[in-house]
């Protein structure tokens, strides 16, 4: 089954992962599934390559667990991000969410993408027809030279 | 791969839904899985069985579908309900909706499953532990007894 909040360099499963948050008290589960998208804004990407500080990106989904569980005590969340090379349409994450009552289940599963955005320490290397450019998947990074959010990415 | 939008009696597949709607233009896909819940309100349910007049139901379904592409012409949308006997913990229906960006795959899978619970002719019957009773799964269809909608129970 592997850990509730990783990193992978594997295909990611999306029933593997809504099945570590399934139990018999939830009713509802909400899943966010993140695609390498062909097209952003006319640019065309041929493929692109996602790295990441591993064992801080881990703790950071953990956190995002621990997060949604202080915001809605009945939610179970897991997270798995894949890292390496990915293809037009591979599944780059999965977040999966499962509460009682299926409201909470789209908010925690909304609240979870977002906070990805903002404190994960992953990147993607977008290999356009016409280059490469670094994107940050997080917004407190900067450092990278095209460092954008991913915000409008996923 | 089975249709778009169906009512089977098998075992659900979260992958084989999320396949049918990711494609090269969409970097989002937002699933609402729905589950057997063990208790609501104190009332536990031991297994149930959901019942559908599946011709509609599958019409209906695919009506849902096409309400999504006029409300959000990017989106493609998926949905299979499974009916006959399921137990705790059982997945019923899964929602599948992808979009280029995440804000409408949220959106839309939400209407889908708001517009389900409307629309769409299935009920279940609850076999709790102390007897049982049938709930429909949509709000307009009041002659079974105890038909009240399934709003809370997803």
């Amino acid at each position: 089954m592997g850990k509730q909040f990783s990193v992978t360099d594997q295909f990611i499963n999306v029933d593997e992962v809504v099945h570590k948050v399934v139990r018999p008290e939830s009713g509802a589960v909400n899943t966010f599934i993140g695609t390498v998208r062909e097209f952003t804004k006319n640019k065309r990407t041929l493929y692109l390559k996602y790295e990441a500080y591993v064992s801080m990106a881990e703790k950071k989904l953990a956190q995002i667990g621990d997060e949604i569980t202080s915001k809605w005590p009945d939610a179970k969340c897991a997270i798995v991000h894949r890292i390496g090379e990915l293809h037009i349409s591979d599944i780059a994450v999965v977040i999966a969410v499962s509460t009682p009552h299926r409201a909470d289940a789209y908010d925690a599963s909304r609240y979870a993408i977002e906070r990805m955005k903002e404190i994960v320490p992953i990147w993607k290397k977008e290999h356009w027809e016409d280059g490469t450019s670094w994107i940050g998947d997080q917004q407190e990074l900067k450092r990278y030279p095209t460092g954008e959010p991913l915000e409008e990415d996923l």
